[in-house]
């Protein structure tokens, strides 16, 4: 029995490079922000060895920019996330974990400060621009919020910055990490940040062109064709070695942000105006019952990991593995899962109930051993 | 080459029933609403017959509910939608378009009143538990907002009552359309409601038990078995013929609900506090420049529309045809196309740049003749 197609309609947004990537023969779609996001080019696999030791474009279009402009941007962006955003330049980025009341993670964007009257959230999978928006709105702040017709491409891989120089000159190399400029393709000025979800180092173009994207697209690929460049995306075993998350697999509405592990992006002691910041100074202050943790799981390749398999120690369910791969540079299998907090020190070790059967796995440090090569 | 696969992970939730259909061979998926929904079961026109003729059973757990619950619900509510619900009782639906102040389509819900102050929206494809959440913080309502575990199934079909009345007894051959109860099953009360997405008639259940989610599929598929009773899904040529537009294809952000033609569901002139009112009611006045519409398209089978196909009269492009499917039942194509509004009336002519070639088509009336069976 073949698995079940993806239907693709017009509410399954294409982005200006996807008869690219299916010309390529791209493997697997997801479907994030209405948007296509490949999954896989040639194998999960081959793409992961392939990203640490290459460059590859990747169509990151549904990394969707909830835009805030006006008198208000400043004011509205510092309430949309608990990062304290008071020291940012403009021409830099932030992560900028965004919760509810609750402290609850609505999602995890990167911030762009473009101006103090103009932020980007380039947000995971959730509308962003429909919270930010009823906010803006219900509070009568003098801010447009809108989703403009922007549609990031990354360079991604340890040769990347030789072809981005290439493509658009030697200013890239004095891109910080989390920096961005303006730079010039074919009389478009365009952002380019040094920033990307992968530990191998890149950037991110966020093109507001849908014919130069693909003009760029071409020019990318020919600057890399010396290193083996070819499209690639978001690589499930290489960003779980990274201990990268995805919202809405192994962090969702319903965990806070010190449940996500994310502590040190959370201003719980600044003076600033956040929604959820209350609700996570107490919850650190009462202590939280889960966290997310990295785990190795012993034995050999893990199946694909579709809803989350419980884990256990002894006879009790303590939480569950959220996502699982093979590692084939470490040889053991790579997980994140959220676990009851007396189960999170490194070194724990629980049992997990995988499809086919029960694996010891321990809690291990993440980013993995030599994840990053930057 | 093979198409694209799916690639299916825990952000991408599967439903309560998603193994059953897996197991029948579903031929299909899209995403809506982070959430699995099958597309085609057998294919698109075996489901259409077998829908029209019998009666199926259709996963929407992805038709999430936005849930508002307390004082401020009702206010809220109607804040929401640009539908006068000052008369809607408790017990009853109403198909309730939302906009944002510039009377752009955010969502086109139905809104089920529980109580006064507990709401239901059921929502197309967008974040609307954002808008409203953020739209309820931003003001300082007395109100919660959240989305349930909820998961509606809906049964459809012209011998969907008499398979409901098997399963959940004769009192659901009282509810009227767009009017729900509370109904038993197995101990647990159940929103059943006369609704669902087709022309066909039926019921859509509001399953908040994931164990009994199952046990109620079986129930239904044996009490249905005299009657040919399957799986089956939203269906392309159904809904095009019967003119229901989908959110995110044929209608999105950037078209208002006088664009979307929903002017018989508009409170215009209602004094109403609702988000978007007076833009319309500028945009009524000023008249508007573009209109959904549907069409007949002339030719043989027209293929796959995945990105909309412009529509041209003379050398002017004139609009775009968003939806497009051969009706077996018609035979001719029926399609739905956003058309400039002087290119809207039953019976105009205009060419559509299909991709195997240019093709007459004609705007006529929705729904199409014989669409509906009730």
């Amino acid at each position: 029995m073949l698995p079940p197609a993806l239907a693709i309609t017009r509410r399954i947004r294409s982005t200006p490079w996807s008869s690219r990537i299916e010309d390529f023969g791209v493997k697997a779609y997801t479907v994030y922000n209405h948007m296509l996001l490949p999954t896989q080019i040639r194998g999960v696999e081959e793409d992961y060895h392939h990203l640490r030791s290459a460059v590859q474009v990747w169509d990151v279009a549904c990394e969707r920019q909830a835009e805030l402009r006006g008198p208000d941007a400043a004011r509205l962006a510092q309430l949309l996330t608990v990062r304290d955003l008071r020291s940012l330049r403009a021409g830099r980025c932030a992560y900028a974990p965004m919760v509810d009341d609750a402290g609850r993670m609505i999602n995890d964007p990167v911030a762009l400060k473009l101006a103090d009257d103009h932020w980007w959230f380039s947000v995971a999978d959730s509308d962003v621009v429909l919270w930010a928006g009823g906010l803006a709105r219900g509070m009568g702040l003098d801010v447009q919020v809108c989703e403009p017709e922007v549609n990031p491409l990354a360079v991604q891989g340890p040769k990347a910055e030789t072809v981005m120089a290439t493509v658009f000159g030697e200013a890239v190399r004095a891109i910080k990490f989390f920096g961005f400029e303006r730079l010039d393709f074919r009389g478009r000025s365009w952002v380019v940040a040094r920033s990307g979800w992968s530990a191998q180092g890149g950037f991110e173009i966020y093109v507001d062109d849908d014919e130069l994207a693909a003009v760029l697209y071409d020019e990318l690929m020919a600057a890399g064709a010396a290193f083996d460049i070819g499209p690639g995306c978001p690589n499930l075993i290489e960003r779980i070695e990274a201990g990268l998350f995805t919202y809405g697999t192994d962090v969702t509405r319903e965990h806070t942000a010190l449940e996500a592990s994310l502590d040190r992006y959370l201003a719980l002691d600044a003076p600033i105006d956040a929604i959820g910041l209350d609700a996570l100074r107490s919850q650190r202050a009462a202590g939280i019952s889960r966290r997310l943790v990295g785990l190795m799981i012993d034995g050999d390749r893990v199946p694909h990991n579709r809803n989350g398999w419980d884990v256990e120690h002894g006879d009790e369910r303590v939480g569950s593995v959220t996502s699982a791969v093979w590692s084939p540079r470490l040889s053991t299998n790579v997980a994140l899962g959220m676990l009851r907090i007396d189960h999170t020190s490194v070194g724990a070790e629980v049992t997990v109930l995988a499809p086919d059967g029960e694996r010891r796995a321990t809690v291990v440090e993440v980013p993995f051993p030599g994840s990053s090569q930057r």
